[in-house]
């Protein structure tokens, strides 16, 4: 049995391109005592995995020449030497970009098929999901009545952000790019407003769309689009920095918010948050989605793009806003 | 009686300069019922007034043009026909760059000069004492063992944080302009380091000042310095946003923070304070200080230059980076 896998062959200056890969193919070892082999089926692709790239220090160690990319995947067990996992086990886990994986079981945990497709374990019950819950209830803090804005709000993130601040009684403002993502803030996921910063000037649309001002931003682009929001908050405005998409493949140095001394005036805050600081939660977030999945009060949408071989192009989607909702990568069949 | 006053002439444009203003001799009119007439002795240079001269929405109206220059100011009354006030009482106020202001009493409060120099009320016992006091202990929350790094530490606020910050228990380190300043900052107000930014660069050298990172960061000066300690945060860290005065004579927009991602990283927040928001807790803000500075933990320093007709070229010290401890005008004798 082969195994195919995507290696980075040389750091990116500026967005990946093909010289950044190397797709290999390799031999299949035997596993040993204690561990596994997983079939990957499904990989997640997410933005922050331009970060892990770097060879810069982080919330996490870059990944390194010759490794095979770092991705979090759902999978199956196709074999297994190990105590607490049975062929035929669906796991989620860090298999990376590769059709097949051997495990020891560190950060490997079993999915139940049943309950939900398996890609929503790597959207709004997997990363993207814990990270929206955690940010926007213990970071962004909203309250009823209280204005929520979120960019990149078509993306797994923003869209469970948004749903969620709409639960919590928030008016709900989306920042995406084009009128087919905005209209379906708005018309599928509930949205209040959206602004196409595609196609309009985005402090003025967030003008009218925010009438009484912003009272949370959860951003996940930098760039302009934060220093436009920031001219619209509110006394006491929470500003959430989950990231910065636009700002990740620049190869000049990172735009930094020029109106940050709104936060003065505003008397106002901007933190920073990592995911993973809430493990611990993380079964009562998957409780709480699951919950608003099954009443209906929350939409998923997934972009599954098929094949490993089509990684490269399909992780560029995601610097060009081309995914519309979460986007993963399809690599096998159940 | 002839009144003298600095009026607001033109909006600068960058750094306010002879256009600026307006040196203007007035006649003084008679005290109304439930008005006092008050000599102004002492007047406060703060880097807060060149954003009022902005026509700007911010915390506080800006300065119209023909209007007396707002400032802080101590005096002393000479007439009342307010039942609180008596001639002979010195009073706190903003009765502007000029030597007597009416007043019906909005905003005033009298202050003993046999409890400390009058000048102390514009620093340590004023709007700087108070900035920095619920600054730090509010927003910046030192714990005890943490390292504080502040900027524009030899000035009014910056110096006041420091010290706060070494009763408090923690490392402090200052960065300030010139050797002389950082020995003072050392070898008088007991500052476990000092940076020279004009001599050093700041990056480097706070790495060696700061050998366990910096936890908490009282930023008044924004720009490059601002940057250079964001590299260098800890988890959790707590960046104080005082003010920038780096930026404040800006012809280009504001430089942004180019490592605010540094912030998501480490799980940090940045937060902008406004002094006035704490106007309930000020007695017990100066009840503090004032027992520092009686037990000698606390030293102060003000930087007095005399005369009226000096405002435009005292006020640019600020800027310029010229003035050692609390920069305030002397008007008038007592």
């Amino acid at each position: 049995m082969k195994n195919k896998q995507w290696q980075l062959a040389q750091r990116p200056v500026g967005a990946p391109s093909k010289d950044t890969w190397q797709f290999v193919e390799t031999e299949l070892d035997d596993i040993g005592d204690g561990q596994l082999l997983i079939k990957v089926l499904y990989v997640s692709l997410d933005p922050a995995m331009r970060g892990w790239l770097n060879d810069a220090k982080s919330y996490i160690e870059p990944v390194q020449i010759g490794d095979v990319m770092r991705a979090g995947t759902v999978g199956k067990v196709i074999s297994s030497k190990h105590e607490k996992y049975s062929e035929g086990d669906y796991v989620c886990g860090y298999q990376g970009v590769q059709l097949y994986g051997v495990s020891d079981g560190t950060g490997l945990y079993k999915v139940d098929p049943k309950l939900a497709p398996l890609s929503y374990y790597l959207g709004v019950l997997g990363m993207p999901g814990m990270t929206g819950y955690f940010g926007l209830l213990k970071t962004g803090e909203p309250k009823s009545g209280e204005t929520v804005v979120v960019s990149g709000a078509a993306g797994a993130v923003g869209g469970l952000v948004g749903q969620i601040a709409k639960i919590k009684g928030c008016r709900v403002v989306g920042i995406a790019g084009g009128r087919e993502k905005c209209d379906f803030l708005i018309n599928e996921l509930g949205f209040d407003a959206a602004v196409d910063y595609k196609a309009e000037k985005v402090k003025k649309a967030l003008k009218v769309a925010c009438p009484d001002g912003v009272d949370v931003f959860f951003d996940n682009v930098g760039g302009d689009i934060l220093d436009d929001v920031l001219t619209q908050i509110n006394m006491k405005a929470r500003i959430v920095i989950c990231g910065a998409i636009s700002q990740y493949n620049n190869t000049t140095p990172v735009k930094g918010p020029s109106n940050y001394l709104s936060l003065l005036v505003n008397r106002a805050k901007m933190e920073g948050i990592v995911v993973f600081d809430n493990v611990a939660e993380y079964p009562t977030a998957m409780k709480d989605i699951a919950a608003w999945i099954q009443s209906g009060e929350m939409k998923v949408k997934d972009h599954i793009v098929e094949g490993i071989e089509t990684f490269p192009d399909t992780l560029m989607m995601l610097f060009k806003g081309e995914n519309f909702g979460k986007l993963v990568l399809k690599v096998g069949d159940e």
